[in-house]
């Protein structure tokens, strides 16, 4: 590999010589070699090059940049955007905790790109841009990391999260909808109960995601947020008048999503509570999901000794081992995903309660973990919806078999006889292992004209929706 | 001790003669010797207290309950509310999963003592309100507790949380007020920054609670939802037409408080995403908590060896060895009671993943946790409050030394002659252990009076509040 | 209520005058109003009369105590170990986090009760032994409560915890030997699987357990050295030479215990790894108990809807609304507690990471979590075996119906016919709702001999364990 | 791009005409559409190959696999651990969790590598290796699976993380040493408190490694017990005699690690205890990284307002907007590590626990987490000793102001004059703003040639180590 020499305040680095990134990227790569190389979320350097260019043009217009740099600093973020310098950002998260080192990263990658791009070679010459004095003009680390966490984990949820609950949401809600009539035994401690429709059961999914969806959306106004303008300690040094609402619109614009400027930049900069709120929404819908697909694979157990009241589509062979065995695999995928957003949510809550002073730094922590639930949720909700959700169907047969079985159906006759007594035909049955109307009448508790009056799955279910 | 016998569907118990509790109370009490006794919480054991006659109410008012038991009924929820029968409820966190228990506690407390005022003695003859039939109608443990949970848990919420942080919020403002014209040093990565107002630095935390309080208040929807009318599976089977509405109604009459009844009842008994959600609100406070308490501890660290910029009450003797010593105590309460909510919160959420078909069987654990965070932010936010925030006051000895000594000032002059020039003269400073006027003029890059018209940090600080 | 005056280096306060404790205890009630009073686990309380006692003894013999202070300092540790002063540590987890004041308490309960023993009144005159100079002697709270930590985490795993999983453990493997002989269907990914016998799934619980015993001792040597010695900041200033080996000996004597000096005293001041390490064990062996108790519910789910293979006994009506319905309420209580470990690890956790310098001040809420972990584990095990692991009894009927029916007898044909013509045969079974017999025969692909000659769940079951 | 037919149990798929995976690794790409490509861990992948050539070897052995196919088998895998087959390994995490689709993966890429080594074309007629009846034989992906995830994190654990952690123990040991005559002031809860040396402070951190990496290698016991030989369920059907423990000896030869067959394949199958219990030992050990990181940026915080006690290296620029400003960089990265660790240990545990009957499906999760961490872990320590540990020194100039401010040296009075007087000596030098020696002659509690004689901070550090 060959190199060529960049400077920054501290003296002389290597770089490779076909590398848009200048010295204190590749100190940074020197001195971090954690995990795999590359780790910084790829939505992070995008969501840079909207503040670049959104800087850019606010200090256009403040008067304080020339319009040509702006224009070639514009130009180089369009780049970014559209993928093409991709191989231009090879930090890993496990950096600085203020990601000064990718917003210099992406501060060299600029003005290198821009040199070229203004008619230069690459590491000659002095660069018409410079990385500080001009791309990270009215900016901070400490306030353009901060920024970009907000505009990527915001893009993510509304882009990635959100559309994927909803559509599980949806086709649960068709499900519901479509076995409304299906009667079927309910189970409470994972024991026999009363019955209810196959319908209502799913319902409760579609509830939780439901309120799930309000939760995450409640929390997005804080995370709409942007800490730009404070610059180095949220005092907002060496920015123009006006700069951190003007700046807040072009990302706004450049994104179309409703950002604004913060409304306290000391807050915005040394504590991150707007992430770890979302997140813990997120988390709220893990929760959710843990319980939904644990319920279907439960129910759709067997096929022939286990609860089997549903069928699920059969996507993969299940077994290298035992042939014809289907599993409930997106289940599977969906709840390892809950429990990575669990733990991602505990890593997200040390990191942003250990901050000092005027800045936390545990951002490239809590950027990559937030960006990784908020996608594994939106990807593994598809997932589940498309392979799994889509096929639900009933299993009639299992469905009607353990609902003739139940033993407490006897729960209709506590207004008529008392719970005592319909204790005692509930236990008679199960130790005589006779059907509730035999027990009920062997018993002379009721007559068989009662019992069909009294005793109808149909008449169990109420009108609670 | 003497006992009395006491019956259920089972058989026979023996229960001490001069409890209320019945046979089922007792059987949960010999079962169930997990940790301390009676660690149920209390709050909940009101919560039903509420509940129990609200239900007996709606059943009058739907012509399944006569009047007098009805009156009975409220009568001993009365005593249990006024706290005088706070003796009779035994159990523990750690029994049956539903609560039905605690449940059956209750009824067994109500009519017993109810048979009792009825001009009975405790023990002799049919009870005239049955624990089932009559206190229990219309209800399930399946829905009695989550009612309980959430009742229980907003109440905390509103009496005690948002209190308590609201008072640290006011003082705190109060403080940011009082100091906005002391500037100071700032510090990111722990390192010397540019400066800021000690009541800039304190209008973050302001901020924090904030937004805190915000998103404490937008999970509150959620959880004022109630169970209650879902019954045993969620299809409210054995309630009158209206029934669930009309008791929400009475809940949030007696209580004061804007619950009404579950959008949808499968969800509600099935999960507890609600409190989920509000503790998830709750820890995301701890998490700011933390930072807070943690600043203000670092700020106040000394006396003489330490940073030493505030100056915090001396409540207590710091030491039982170093005499004089004076220590940060009240931070350290609150900072154990962040971490213990951070916990809580995974014990929350693994609870809560956790149902099953039609009932979550963690609902006693995910009560207390939550009741516990909820009471202990609440409690210290005050006890900060009182005890340390209101007296913090500026070290102005303190704060003057590290503003003078420091070389962060330097960065005024980045506009004027660039970052690089800048740097050069932060590190002149440093590794000649001069100022930076000193090493600015020693290195020719501006004049004395240059100096004094660009370092200023009165200017430093923004126009940002 | 009546009070007395005491004194400390802040001046006077109001004591209730019935009360042994003084001046500090009585500024940290006044100060520290959060969650109920005396939450201060009482392990603690006893683990500091041992403590103190064996700094009495060990200062005795270094010549800088007399007999008659160190006999009259035993005599009041003698009471508290007794019980007789439990009303007299009346303080909460959220104090200082160096546990100054409970230390405090103890040294102030000790000095006025010893002042009351040698014949004075209480509040009347000065009292013959210090509280700091003679109870405290040699000691700080820096080293008095991480030492008491240690001997009330290490008393509770040794008594309370390990037997309890011993119990549990040996009580499961009582039940693999009986159930070596019933063959049964497996379940993986929550589908049918080939057999294994009762007594083998049991084998892996136990065999977790026994996994989870050996983890925990694995901890104990760690959690084994006291930090006493150490006093201020670890250097042991104002000890005597030689007081932490034989400070630690009288502690080792006292308690039975095999306790010692810990190697680093800054260490044992300033972190707190060994209580992080022994409950990450603790939680390591909660995930064990909830797959246990969670699979055990699974197992005898029903009576007539659910998996039904095993019997748990009856404890409890386990409905206030189901008439005869019984609930696996004893697993309830075992996956409560394991959810609250795996969240109090988290706690323990945090507050272990979060020591400055020479001390970690999350002392207390390290405590509490610790010994409620360290007993609800315990408690949990000795409950769920003598309720219901060891009442557990096959279901023969179910267990028989499940392997019947079973498809995946079919993997017994893979070394003779192919995994693609076995998997042939399974999916016919299935689709066709056929026996495996059936399908095979009439597919061509086996004779009925073959069939009975190769398709034998009693030889599935293989030769391991 | 080209596609070819590949076939299954259930049915055709395309798949990617130059690649060797075949249909059921191309249905699992086809399903699981979440997150990046190809996020399963590679250590996972390699571990496979180990444990294939393992199978194959012992399957010759056994009789049931002729030697040209081993040879062709192990060709492959040596290839694969070469890293000459990487594109071949799509998979993600979140698919089926039991791993099956990576073990098919692994299976067909086995297949049709081998079958173009052995002179064929890919996608050309029947392959001579069969991906289930051939390189799977013997096997299930319940205990392959299981057996590569104690390979990988074994490995991980010796070859990256010990050796991390050793360095850094070592690195701090060396400075604990050197610095061990540099008397400093001690803190405790953040203030100032009694002296001690540099040198012992980091002995403190020493003692925290030293007992971490006993805590680590007391769970490699359990984490060296291979799984492989349960195949489908743990009893090992369809596995030849002797088979179990032969090829964990085979696995212990190639890969040079003590592993043996597990005790209890039931175990091994369905719960990952000893994952969550190694993990449990790492997450320990970040708890310990995270205090020593965090109290080395405080004691190197400044350069001119913070504590200033030690210097770390400079290694970047640390602002990109204040000149010359230089951070702890390196102390971030350990602390964003160590909070990863610890949420990562919650999604672990939570995984852990949620295994049903004869297997747990969270293998994946579990596997991508540990590794994540165990690599993170000893990836920080080299990078932190290298780039920040090796050059610590001590700033002598802070060092002594500190020391001769403090007013704790008060403490060496007790002895002389007790607690009382000494706490009056330093509460009125402070008030006062004088020098302990000024207050104490002052007040008259000694002369000149007593503070001479008794407060000597070099007597005060005693002759702890």
């Amino acid at each position: 590999m060959t190199y060529r020499i960049e400077h920054d305040t501290m003296g002389d680095v290597q770089v490779p010589a076909d590398k848009y990134w200048g010295a204190q990227t590749q100190r940074s790569r020197n001195n971090f070699k954690i995990g795999p190389e590359a780790s910084m979320p790829k939505e992070i350097i995008e969501a840079f090059a909207y503040l670049k260019k959104a800087a850019a043009f606010t200090n256009t217009d403040a008067g304080i940049l020339p319009v040509e740099k702006r224009d070639l600093i514009a130009a180089v973020c369009d780049e970014i955007l559209a993928g093409e310098l991709a191989a231009e950002f090879p930090l890993v998260i496990w950096q600085t905790g203020s990601g000064t080192q990718s917003n210099m990263n992406v501060n060299e990658v600029i003005a290198n790109r821009a040199h070229v791009l203004h008619g230069n070679t690459l590491g000659e010459g002095k660069t018409f841009i410079h990385p500080n004095d001009d791309v990270n003009k009215s900016q901070s680390s400490n306030d353009t990391y901060p920024t970009a966490m907000h505009i990527a984990a915001y893009k993510m949820v509304i882009e990635t999260t959100i559309p994927g609950i909803e559509k599980l949401r949806d086709m649960l809600k068709s499900k519901s909808e479509a076995f409304k009539d299906v009667v079927k035994i309910g189970r409470t401690h994972l024991m026999d109960a009363t019955p209810l429709t196959l319908g209502q059961e799913f319902s409760g999914y579609v509830s939780q995601l439901d309120h799930g969806l309000k939760a995450v959306r409640n929390t997005l106004e804080h995370l709409s947020e942007l800490a730009l303008g404070g610059t180095a300690v949220g005092t907002g040094i060496n920015t123009p008048k006006g700069y951190d609402v003007n700046v807040a619109k072009y990302i706004a614009d450049f994104t179309g999503l409703p950002f604004r400027t913060a409304e306290n930049k000391f807050e915005a900069l040394a504590a991150h509570d707007a992430i770890v709120e979302t997140h813990g929404a997120l988390k709220r819908v893990a929760v959710s999901l843990m319980k939904i697909a644990n319920d279907i694979r439960l129910l759709a157990s067997g096929p022939r000794s286990g609860i089997g009241e549903i069928h699920i589509p059969d996507n993969e062979p299940g077994s290298s081992i035992m042939p014809g065995k289907v599993n409930p695999t997106q289940n599977e995928a969906v709840t390892m995903v809950a429990a990575q957003v669990m733990g991602n949510d505990v890593t997200i809550s040390v990191a942003g309660s250990n901050g000092h002073y005027e800045l936390n730094v545990f951002k490239p922590v809590m950027a990559a973990n937030f960006l990784q639930s908020a996608r594994l949720i939106g990807d593994a909700c598809v997932s589940f919806t498309e392979n799994c959700a889509a096929g639900i169907e009933p299993n009639y047969d299992g469905i009607k078999k353990h609902l003739e079985n139940s033993l407490m159906l006897v729960t209709a006759l506590n207004p008529h006889i008392g719970y005592e007594n319909a204790a005692k035909i509930a236990k008679t049955a199960l130790k005589e292992n006779k059907s509730l109307r035999e027990a009920a009448i062997g018993l002379g508790l009721l007559t068989n004209e009662q019992f069909d009056e009294w005793v109808r799955p149909e008449d169990m279910i109420g009108g609670l929706k």
